[in-house]
């Protein structure tokens, strides 16, 4: 009998589901619009409804799990939601056991950046290394970093919260009490509010500044380079930290790759130490917005075998 | 019979060696004044001979391994050294081999930072952790990770380069090509600089740069101020990154704590998304100068077990 697993993917739009066998293979996928303002019953309901229409849909296989990709923090050991600033009603919540009473399978929660990066390390960039670091790079800024193939939580599961790293001490203040966070200089976000005090033109949304640097505008050019030099700054001190072999980038904003890398790169190079010396790769995840289904997918695989190898030898 | 492991400490000024048992009881300890100026040849007799001498000290008991705390780069797998800036001929030289058959035991080497983490951990401040970092305070700054009760090395033994990490992106350039990096603003040398700059007097030592700013000097108490932010702004992202429950400082600078301390943490404080919901604790290091010859001896009673729990559940 066919053996799988699924995962669950909380996107900010809508909810995806997918089985996935153990090579990775996607045997049914599901994408449903949830009524992310309707309350915590009503996405409760959404989710185990999804769930279960893609079990529904594989049959008669072995399912042997299912991971769910939440955007916010996990209580990894209690699979309660401590934060999600999105949904309100979640908070110390027991998502994992509400859901696992419903389905009478193992529900294993995780952040979906953690997630996403999981997913490149399964089946993604990162299959050939075993540590590796992802910075999604959407309307915020989210990180996940895996080590000895597995992901780093913390000692509360808020590890890898990689876009509230300073990389402008003086910057100016954002929501969450810091001054110059990387959420504050490379996310789309930050673009728009960057392309709004260059005075680039009303209500300008990522996009229209990409086309805007696309057709040659250099206000909007500028745009990207503050981006790419954030992010450079940022990314030489995860690489002076971890000395990992892969440093990965998702996310809608990744479209302005060519606007933003070369500087990024560049600003990299300058500012870390072992970057030259390693052979660092600093590339694109390569299963778009699909990691995190992936990563979810592979989460009751892991969570079944409780001892790894080494870490370090 | 009594077992027991040897723990090198090759310090700037002298080499240390101590003979410790498995409940972290010191046996024996020597320390040697080595001629680091004499060239690798010498280096490495001495070395060999600091580790004979306390073995014959110690006499019947059974010696399980020693391990070497080094002031550079050690490529991990092939115990050969890749870099050590203030000792050169290193470069390249299979020093865990050669000691090895001259002495016919286990050798482990490790960063001379990364075995004062493994110190604290083993036997000091991290006894009830798993996962800790430590930020050593000297003429330079260093850093050591433990993940799982281990040291994190990256793919290629440069993890936790944390004094290279940019804390002021548009600082004055310093010796490794980066501008504001943390051992710029934060280290001995650092201080002594800054005091320069601040025109307080002709070759003042750290120490002196102290001892003016508890006499109530206002551009004494300015150096350590600095300090205090740029120390303030590395661990903040480092909070944000790891996750960690503890965070250490070791190191001769140290003896400013309440200068820079209080400082410190108001900028964590301010800087860190996670800080304040964690309840991570940011403290000094209690094992002083022997944190390396601690972590030094535990190296081999690790290298024998080969898989070590889950770090991630």
């Amino acid at each position: 009998m066919q053996e799988y697993s699924i995962g669950v993917d909380m996107g900010g739009t809508n909810l995806r589901a997918a089985a996935i066998d153990g090579n990775g293979k996607i045997l049914d996928k599901i994408s449903a619009d949830t009524r992310y303002t309707a309350g915590r019953d009503v996405v409760m309901k959404d989710i185990v409804a999804a769930i279960q229409a893609v079990r529904t849909r594989v049959g008669s296989g072995e399912l042997i799990g299912v991971g769910i990709g939440i955007p916010g923090f996990i209580q990894i050991q209690t699979g309660v939601v401590a934060g999600m600033p999105n949904l309100p009603g979640f908070e110390g919540f027991p998502v994992r056991d509400e859901i696992q009473r419903q389905l009478g399978t193992t529900i294993v929660l995780e952040n979906d950046a953690n997630a996403a990066a999981l997913g490149e390390k399964w089946m993604g960039a990162g299959r050939d290394v075993d540590e590796l670091l992802l910075i999604t790079l959407g309307t915020g800024i989210g990180g996940g970093i895996i080590i000895g193939g597995r992901v780093l939580h913390g000692f509360l599961g808020m590890a890898g919260e990689l876009g509230h790293m300073t990389v402008v001490p003086e910057g100016t203040p954002w929501g969450c009490g810091n001054c110059g966070c990387l959420e504050k200089h490379a996310s789309a976000t930050a673009i728009t509010a960057m392309a709004h005090m260059l005075q680039l033109g009303e209500n300008l949304s990522a996009k229209d500044v990409y086309t805007l640097a696309l057709a040659g505008n250099a206000r909007a050019r500028q745009c990207f380079t503050s981006m790419g030099v954030a992010l450079g700054i940022a990314l030489a001190n995860l690489v002076n930290i971890f000395n990992f072999p892969l440093y990965l980038l998702s996310g809608g904003v990744l479209a302005a790759w060519d606007l933003f890398a070369p500087v990024m790169l560049d600003e990299v190079k300058k500012r870390s130490f072992t970057f030259s010396r390693t052979n660092a790769r600093i590339e694109k995840g390569i299963l778009g917005n699909e990691a995190g289904l992936y990563g979810a997918a592979y989460l009751p695989r892991q969570h079944s075998s409780t001892t790894v190898e080494a870490v370090a030898t």
